[in-house]
């Protein structure tokens, strides 16, 4: 950006994809694959309006007064609650209520790390934690996860200030982390003490199996009595039910979370306690299960109507692996002469909209592929954005 | 705090008085004199009630979905028609939604400090931005504004990253910046360039008089059209209607905007939607002012209980200047001996719970005065409580 004043140097560095993204939506006839936004109609509306009524009119000092800064006591048991079973022991102490899920990684920059601290983290990274890490001027060390090879968790993590993973459909690769992987970086987390973030806002989103164990629980396996490991797992109701209530949470061990109490009285004190008490109820009555099956049945028909649409017409120019869940298709172009950055701004000249994937890599060297969503938008309009990305990308290897 | 953990450096440092402060609040019989708390029975509960339903079924992609990183579009035209008149002339483009005027604080400190920046503070200064600048590790120029001596506001501003001043009834002191020193500060600011931080969270709370202007209509006097000055102004609604709905607002040249829109993307993404409705609503339909009257009825007649309750029991012990609004009472104790960090302990066996003054320096070395909160407490407690102050302050003199 330019300007006169003398801002922060990590300003002169930062990406503007977001932006694009958002700005994108409010071009006439832009279809949007960029984004990572849930399909509105799911929203069961009345119930939430009924739920922010009551919040504030039979418990108003809740709703509206302060919070705690670590949330309302009883949304954090209300969430501690949902992740208990027989391994998994947790209690409110091990919760912090946080501003979404984007909170929560801002949080964990500001307790983890001073200037140019190491952060291993998978490759390629969700640029949400890369924006929320850019003031602190972090190194990192790329895990990627992909592939035959055998993963060495140990030596990712060895020295790195935390780790950094999606095991549930990364964003942007859609990658489902297999079990031996899981288990690997919970052995090394444990090993190491390095602690290790499982960023989870698509954990229930499966739309072909059942899920996978969370590294939380792998970890919590190994211990007796309330939670004190290295797995530091991020919870959002972003995606499993709406994003505007900006409702996060973090599980831990109590130490951490004391220490992203006193990082989050810096940042605004406290999350909104009518947001919070909507959280809560939604929990309680069941509100998340209730629109789950409806939210998966559309996500699912997407995916495979994007898939669909990309093999009838992306095959030649582009190769992926069709996601098991999550909101994501990640592809990389075949011909080494496409630039995906270059390609985002043809595709929008052609009326689609995409991730470049050089957003996702701390370096931005990574330009030879974009991530696509699959979520937002109807059958009709994946097959025309679909279309539209191929003439978009022929334009452009014609002009190279 | 103690952990094993390798936590960033600046955690070793912090205060944690406001964390006392909200434990006060569950400690029985505790009369907590010590936050900056509001009085909730003004808050039309029922009126909030009914625009939050509305929002959430009446425009529920706005209240549930993503907003813009930089708020709902209406909400900033509101907040800068408020602003408006015929020398202040702002568009949405000098707006920035903020989740609490705390978030203001943080990205502040985001957008222009890199470490050890040195920040142009109004001493005694507001703990929370200490607590907001901490992580960046920030020296401090502390600028004393009370007392006989004209202010050197340009030697004070002269190649500081920002000025922070909080010119009604400051936080701590109670402090009113005056006419002649707001202009010198405007002045300053303008011949600098530097940036200088209007914080005004109690503008709304004169108890005596008429407002003196704003240092941002001082500043946008001096030029033509949309503001582009060096004023970065901040509101917040916690303190004029409700805390629990986290709104609160920067008011800035539009490059400053930007870059703090840059920096909140990386914070939460997005303030509540619900929550922005709903502020929308309450400035729309003068809710703020309709419950100022009342507020300021019921602060006006605490602040004089609370300053004759001191009158009466603590002229011997403390110094004060009866404040003329906000929030709270600013007391140095005569007797040199008395250390209100060990006060406020002595004061906590007592039953009452104060601020020391070791919170509001960025050195910690200030331990001579206190600050008592008048909104909070009814007659009876207030005057109970400062009885019991007296009490403490003469056992803890006994015992030094």
């Amino acid at each position: 950006m330019i300007s006169k004043r003398p801002f922060a140097k990590w300003l002169g560095d930062t990406n503007e994809v977001t932006r694009i993204f958002l700005a994108a939506g409010e071009i006439p006839d832009m279809i949007n694959l960029a984004g990572g936004l849930p399909e509105p109609s799911v929203w069961p509306a009345d119930i939430i309006a009924d739920m922010a009524y009551k919040a504030v009119l039979e418990n108003t000092e809740e709703a509206l007064a302060y919070s705690p800064i670590e949330g309302l006591p009883r949304l954090r048991d209300v969430i501690a609650e949902r992740y208990n079973n027989n391994e998994t022991k947790l209690t409110r102490d091990n919760v912090l209520v946080t501003t979404g899920g984007m909170q929560a990684l801002d949080l964990l920059g500001k307790i983890m790390l001073d200037e140019g601290g190491l952060i291993a983290g998978q490759f390629p990274t969700y640029l949400g934690a890369l924006d929320a890490w850019r003031p602190r001027k972090p190194s990192y060390r790329p895990m990627h996860l992909e592939g035959n090879k055998k993963f060495d968790a140990h030596a990712a993590l060895e020295g790195a200030k935390f780790g950094y993973i999606v095991p549930n459909f990364s964003n942007p690769s859609g990658f489902l982390v297999p079990l031996e992987t899981r288990k690997s970086f919970v052995d090394a987390a444990h090993a190491t003490g390095t602690l290790l973030i499982e960023d989870d806002p698509y954990g229930t989103l499966y739309l072909d199996g059942p899920p996978l164990p969370r590294l939380l629980d792998l970890s919590a396996k190994r211990q007796i009595g309330p939670y004190d490991g290295p797995i530091v797992y991020l919870g959002t109701l972003s995606k499993m039910l709406v994003p505007g209530l900006r409702i996060g949470w973090v599980i831990g061990a109590p130490d951490v979370i004391t220490a992203l109490t006193l990082a989050k009285q810096g940042s605004d004190i406290c999350t909104s306690g009518l947001c919070q008490k909507i959280a809560q109820e939604a929990f309680s009555q069941g509100l998340i299960e209730d629109i789950l099956a409806p939210t998966l049945s559309i996500y699912k028909t997407r995916r495979d109507v994007l898939c669909d649409a990309m093999e009838a017409n992306l095959s030649e120019l582009f190769q992926w692996t069709k996601p098991q869940g999550g909101m994501f298709v990640w592809a990389q172009a075949i011909d080494p002469r496409i630039d995906t950055n270059l390609l985002l701004h043809t595709a929008m000249d052609c009326g689609v909209c995409v991730s470049p994937s050089s957003a996702f890599d701390p370096s931005g060297a990574n330009k030879n592929s974009i991530r696509i969503n699959f979520t937002l938008n109807e059958p009709d309009k994946l097959n025309v954005g679909i279309k539209r990305l191929a003439t978009a990308t022929r334009r452009l290897l014609a002009e190279s």
